[in-house]
C-alpha cells in the first residue's frame, strides 16, 4: 500500500534519492488566471506594443522554477537543463504552460507547477488596478486549474 | 480611464508609493487543492498523529508570504505585522486561507495570494506518491479557485 | 578628517543609522554595455516585435535593486517606495538608467548602482551567442561607466 | 499563565505585532567555537597578516542577521539600523559577540543569535582542514554556549 | 604540514574540488538547546496534540541545509540527495540531530551543522514568551554542544 | 546566421543544455573601480592593518558568483567547483579579477562577470564616505571595463 513518503514517525524529511538513476526528466504544467475581458484586451494591446505583462510573468515564472527547493521545503535541489513558459489568451483568461527539463534522479513536476503559479500571480499583480472594483475588491479575478499535463521519465531529449 | 499602472512606454516599473498614507492593511486569500479522498484520509490520519503535511504547508506558506517581493517582480518590500494560514478539509479537497496584515503604504493581497499558492504547492509535493497513478501521472490533483476574499484598508487592527 | 565609516579596529560593521532622519531619498545611476552594432540591430528588431531582451534586463534590474542588502554585505535593508529602469540605444552600446526612491534613514545609491549592474549583466547573458567570436571569446563586449548621476536627500517627492 | 505565542489550535502563525510601539530595540548575543590551540595560533597568525578567517566570519554573520526572517519561519522582517560582530580569542576557543539594533515593534534577539551562529559556523568551515583528525572526524571542534547577553527595549540610542 | 585551505596570500577563495571523486558522502551533526523544564512540558503537550514547535524546527532546519552555500561564504553548492532531522527530549533540553547525504566531490558536514543550528534557533524563537523572565531576559536558554557526530565518505548508500 | 538563443516568438526561455557535454569550464573576468588616490591610500593602509575593504569585496563577490542564476533570469544553476577573486591596486583604481570553474554543460562567464561586478559594488559601498563630495555626490567614482578575459572549455583542470 502506498503511503506518504515524506512523512514518518519522526516527522518530515527530504527523502533519499541517491539510489535513483539519473535519467532525462520532463514535466509540463498548466494553469489559468481568469480576468475581465477588458483586462485581456489591455494586455493584448500592451503586448502588441511592448509585451510587458506577459514578459514579466514569463521571467518571474522562470526565476521561480529555479527557486522551487527554497519554496517547497522537501524538494531537492535539481540541476535544471531547460525551462519554457508560454501563454495563451482566452476571452476572459490567460493560460500559462511551463515545461521544465532535467537530467537527474528525481522528477521536475513541482518545478513546473511553481513556474505556472508564480507566472499567474505576476499577471495578477500587474493588472490589479484594472481588476479591482470601486471598493478595492477582486470579484472576478481567480487562478484556476493548475495541474500537471504530463510527466516524462527516461525518454531521450528531443 | 483605468490603465495598467506598472506599465508605460518605457516598460515596467515598481510604481512609486511614497505619497500613499501608512495605514493598517489586511488581505485574506483562499484556494483549494483537489486530492483523492484516500489522500485526504491519509493526511487526516497523519494529522491526528503528527500534523505534518499541514504543518509543513503552513510554514512554507508563511515563509513564501515574506518572499513575495522576491517572487513577484514589481511588488514592494513591505514590513508585515502578522500572517495566519489555516486549512479546512473537504471530502476531496483541502482549502487554504491566508491572512496577511501590515501597517504600510500599499496593500498585501499579493502576499496573501502567494502564501495560499505555496501552501497548496507544498501539500502537492508531500502527497505525490499517493496522488500519482501507475503511469506516474496526476489525473486528479489540481489547484483551484485561488482568489482574494477580502482586502481591507485603513480599519483599526482588531 | 573623513575615514572609512564601515571599518574600525574590530573589522567591518553595518553602521548605525538609527539617529538619522527619515527623509525622502532618491538616487539615479547609469551605465553602458558596449555591443557589436549588429547585436544592437538584433535587439532593436526584437524590441519592435517583442521587447524581450530589454524587458528581461529591466525586470532583472528591478529585482536586483530589492536584493541589494543581500548582495552588498554592509547595506541596510531599506523600504523602497519606487524603482524605474530605462534604456537608451547608441550605435554600439545600450545605456541603462536606474532611479530608486525611498523614505528612509539612509541613501539608495547602492541600490541604483546594483540595478544598473544587473540589468547590464542580463543584457550580456542574452546576447552571448551573437557577441562571441569563433573561439568563444568576447573581444568587443564590455560594461562601462557605471556611475551615480544624482543623489538627492530631503526634497519632496515629485 | 504564559503559553507558546506562535502556536494555537490552528498550528503556527506569525504573531501580530501591529499594535506594539515602535521603540529602540537592541540585543546582544554571544557564543563560542572550541578549536585546537594550534588552529587558534594559525588563525591569529593569519589575522596579523590578513585577518581573513575572522573577516569572513564577521561578514557572513552580518549577512545572516539580515536573513533571519528567511531562516526562522515565524520571525518578522525588521528594518535593522545597525549590526556589529566582534571576536575574542581564548587559548582553545573563539568567542563571537553580535549586537543588533532596530527602531521597531518587536525585538531583535533572534537576529543577534543568528548572527553569532553563522559567524561560528563560518569559522568552522574555514578551519576544517586543520581540525579534522586522520580519519576525517572532528573530535575537538564544538560550538558552545550561544546565549542572549542582553535585550534592551525603549532606551535611547547611544 | 596542514594549513588553512581556504586562505592564501590573496585572501579567501572557494577551493577547487573539480579533481575530487564523486562518491557517496554522509554527515551527522547534533546540538542541544537548554530550556526550562516547564517549557519542555509545554512543547511535549503541544507535540501530542499538534507537534508544531518541533515540526517548525524540523522544516526550518531542512530548508537551512539547502541554504548552506548562501550562508557560509566558501561552501560549494552541493546536489543533496537526502536530509533527516530528528529531536530527542531531555528534562531540560531538546537535542536535534541532522543527517545530510550527497553523491558529490566534497563533504556535507557544514550542511548538517547548519541544519542543527537553524533547527535549534527556531525552537528558541517559538518559546521566547515562556523562556523570558520578568525583565525580558533569557537567564536559562542556551544552545550547546553543536558537533559533528560522524562524517562518512565513499561507503555505499544504505 | 547567429541569433539570440534565449529569445523566440514565444518570448524568453532558459535554453536547453541537456544535450551538451559535461566538460571542464573556466572563465576569467576583470573590471575596475576608479577611486580618488586618497581613498586608495586609505584602503591600502587599512589593508596592511586589517584588509577589510578588500576582504569584504572578495567575500561578497564569491557569494554573488553563487547567486548568478538567481540574479540573471535565464542562467542555469551550475555546480561550481572553484572560485577565486583577487585585486590589484593602481594609483586611482582597484582592479578585480574573478575566475570561476565548473565541470558542466554550460559556460561560467556570467558567473565570473557577476563576481567582479558585486565585488566592485561592495568596494564602492565601503568607501562612500570618502568618495562623496561636499554635496553628497560622486564626481569621481566609476566602475569601468568589466569584460571577459578568457573563456576556456574542455581543457584539463590544472
Amino acid at each position: 500500500m502506498k503511503g506518504l513518503t515524506h512523512v514518518d514517525e519522526k516527522g518530515v524529511k527530504m527523502v533519499e534519492v541517491g539510489h535513483k538513476r539519473e535519467v532525462f526528466r520532463r514535466a509540463v504544467a498548466k494553469g489559468r488566471i481568469r480576468l475581465k475581458p477588458e483586462t485581456i484586451e489591455l494586455i493584448k494591446a500592451g503586448k502588441t506594443k511592448k509585451g510587458n505583462v506577459i514578459a514579466t510573468a514569463q521571467i518571474a515564472g522562470i526565476l521561480a522554477v529555479k527557486k522551487t527547493p527554497e519554496l517547497i521545503p522537501l524538494c531537492h535541489p535539481i540541476p535544471l537543463t531547460g525551462v519554457d513558459i508560454s501563454f495563451e489568451f482566452g476571452e476572459d483568461y490567460i493560460e500559462a504552460t511551463c515545461e521544465v527539463r532535467a537530467f537527474y534522479k528525481t522528477g521536475v513536476e513541482m518545478e513546473a507547477l511553481t513556474g505556472v503559479s508564480v507566472a499567474l500571480l505576476t499577471i495578477w499583480d500587474m493588472v490589479k488596478a484594472v481588476e479591482k472594483d470601486e471598493n478595492g475588491q477582486y470579484p472576478f479575478t481567480r487562478i484556476e486549474g493548475i495541474h500537471v499535463v504530463e510527466k516524462v521519465k527516461g525518454q531521450a531529449l528531443q
